[in-house]
């Protein structure tokens, strides 16, 4: 089939992510949704600047609007950010015909009602994914994924600056001021950072998530918005001494009465999963009336996160594109023809640490005996832990944690170790996982 | 428009909690389908048993496969379970030209790759979203969500039996066989625990994850499958003195050679969220390379969380069905001219309990006069946490938290309180959240 053609809007971080992702992906993305989604164009305030992706064979120009109106290509990307001139070049994309994706919770948590109903009579998409918590697919997991609720509440850490801020103030006691400064050291927070820390970001996509979980307008104007400013390091001490977290939340609720749209500094309690979600990470938690409680967590800034989204949106806008039978989402992801034929590896081919469980008659030479197979089949030793009152000739527990090695090894170590005479029980073993 | 007729088999647990999602919340499911979604008949083993759900207006039969045929639905959802009657009746629906919902991971995981090829050929859906994780949105996320990524690595926690008598286990010191008789009693664990605690209904699991996840054919033969039934309680106790937790995972991961499919109890470091993902929850953690990682938690089986998937699925069906450009998924969830007019309540009409944080004057009498201006206020108060040496007149730091209450009241009892000779600067205020 046709390649689908994307003009992109703005090569900043995100665009040029995009760009990237699309480019190092381009097989599986294909494989996924049954044509090639080629970046053809690109509009650039300066031309003259270096870019963060290869702009080799891509139609270079410096105006948006040419961009959006141009009839090479299907899709307009807008990473431009702000609401001005970005609402602009959405309403003439859309205007044109085009599908648009975005990246921009600005421009849709206030001009959203607008843009949205455009789309509706010109019948094409604006897909916004990349809005709300960057790369967590949480827009079509509440769009889509629940659907099947009545949404009652949900709570989001939905802005990696402050729980940044809030994380390293309560690791280290620091000042808000002085790991804001931090913070703009690493490029967590902008220049001028009044944006997040004042929670008007979060309240952006505040705004976002309340509208598709309750089915209500946007509504950016009635979201109640507080930073996290006035919270000193003697709040995170005292909220620790009350087992207690405090992290800055977007919060929406259905009550009798209306809806609370809210953003605030918030006391969670510790043992809550949203209460361990710290440093620059997202996380949405939300309650349906038939599901109960979800909780969706990853990185919620940075190229390729937000990339990971918007370029997502890319392959729905494709596959509704294409409405024959046949290039729906396909059942097993990929395009039946095209599943791969990789290898499933024997479990004796896998790679993983062992923690290992020994029944040992306490006896001298006996851990070296152990500890000289285990070298023998190049397998080394993380930690030992002995168990137990160590009299003589008694059988005790001795637990060796291995490095990362092969499970082969482990198979033919373990066999000479249960030889033993020493070793009194089939060994006990539990493999560790270093990704999660 | 109308209305979309869906044929039952099958109505124990999955199938009656799916009767009564769909009935309580008509009125939200249509208004984001676009489409009246209404269960018309069902097929049940035995016409006499009572039911969870309202059968006043089904039609109801006993014989399934008549079901599959019938022109009166367009779509089977199959509840029946196992892997022989579903999977017939499954591909009569598919050759009836009728799309196809099922919860049955066995059937999937084994016959996955026939009842695909089957629908491919017919042009019909078969959605499975319920198959993992009960209401997890996690087909989606993968499918959809993280289509831009090339899937390098996933660990799910994925039968809840398993992470229930795991959890229990570490808690209370107790034997894996004790703990597996209560899970028993408590509708945990089937009568025949195997397929559970064995393993086989995580690899069923793992097996469908993998295929969509890595773009490879269904191959639940080649997963290595491996138990909970040999940990003791001591292999919990040694595993939390090394600052770690054993769950139960099934593990997928990518490498030069092959892909790793494995299930097997795991050991993890206990700051990993996955780590404190417990009792019967679910978590699939997911490592992409443009998003990196993320984390999908919830209720991974029961009536209404499976309901929940199911429901999901059917709106997906019908907004497939439904191909003009008004009726895909609509923007912002719920169909455009459907938005709720539901009011947004002011700051001042919220609820929430809240932190104080007060600079007080060290003198007698001062905490009467603030808990008595709370009292007066109807503010209840949870606990109170005095900071400080204590010196007379001293400023010190006096921490209150109150129970559940209204915004205003808060306001009205804070300005009094500001208004105290002995309070010394602004009362900090944080609130909390009881929902998280």
């Amino acid at each position: 089939m046709q390649p689908v053609n994307i003009g992109i809007a703005g090569l900043g971080t995100v665009g040029a992510g995009t760009v990237n992702v699309l480019v190092r992906n381009a097989g599986e993305i294909s494989r996924r949704a049954g044509r090639d989604i080629n970046v053809t164009h690109a509009a650039v305030r300066d031309l003259s600047r270096t870019r963060d992706c290869d702009t080799t064979g891509l139609c270079l120009g410096d105006d948006p609007f040419a961009l959006a109106g141009n009839d090479a290509i299907d899709v307009l990307v807008e990473t431009i950010g702000g609401t001005d001139v970005a609402r602009e070049v959405v309403l003439k994309a859309i205007a044109s015909g085009k599908h648009v994706v975005t990246a921009n919770k600005a421009l849709i948590a206030i001009h959203g009602n607008e843009i949205f109903s455009a789309a509706q009579r010109q019948g094409t998409i604006v897909a916004f994914e990349a809005a709300v918590a960057g790369g967590i697919p949480v827009i079509k997991s509440i769009r889509e994924g629940l659907a099947g609720n009545r949404i009652e509440w949900l709570a989001g850490i939905i802005n990696g600056t402050c729980n940044y801020i809030l994380t390293e103030m309560r690791d280290h006691g620091s000042d808000f001021a002085a790991v804001l400064k931090q913070a703009q050291a690493l490029g967590y927070a902008e220049a001028d950072p009044d944006f997040d820390v004042g929670g008007i970001d979060a309240a952006h996509k505040l705004t976002i998530l309340a509208s598709i979980a309750f089915g209500i307008p946007l509504q950016f104007e009635r979201v109640y918005c507080e930073g996290i400013s006035h919270i000193t390091p003697d709040d995170l001490r005292y909220a620790d001494e009350m087992d207690m977290q405090i992290k800055h939340l977007g919060i929406a609720r259905g009550t009798d009465y209306g809806i609370e749209l809210r953003v605030h500094p918030t006391l969670l309690p510790k043992k809550r999963l949203l209460a361990n979600v710290d440093g620059v990470m997202n996380a949405i938690q939300i309650y349906g009336d038939a599901v109960g409680s979800t909780l969706h967590c990853g990185a919620g800034a940075g190229a390729e996160p937000t990339a990971s989204a918007v370029v997502a949106d890319l392959v729905d806008v494709v596959r509704a594109l294409t409405t024959d039978p046949g290039n729906r989402v396909p059942h097993l992801a990929f395009q039946p023809g095209l599943l791969a034929d990789v290898p499933v590896l024997a479990m004796e081919q896998t790679e993983t640490a062992y923690y290992l469980r020994l029944a040992v008659l306490n006896r001298p030479g006996v851990l070296a005996e152990i500890t000289r197979i285990l070298g023998d089949s190049n397998i080394s030793i993380e930690a030992i832990l002995q168990k137990g009152s160590g009299k003589h000739e008694q059988v005790l527990p001795v637990i060796i944690v291995t490095q990362q090695t092969r499970e082969a090894g482990i198979n033919e170590a373990l066999m000479k170790i249960e030889r033993l005479d020493s070793v009194k029980a089939p060994v006990v073993r539990i493999r560790m996982e270093q990704f999660a």
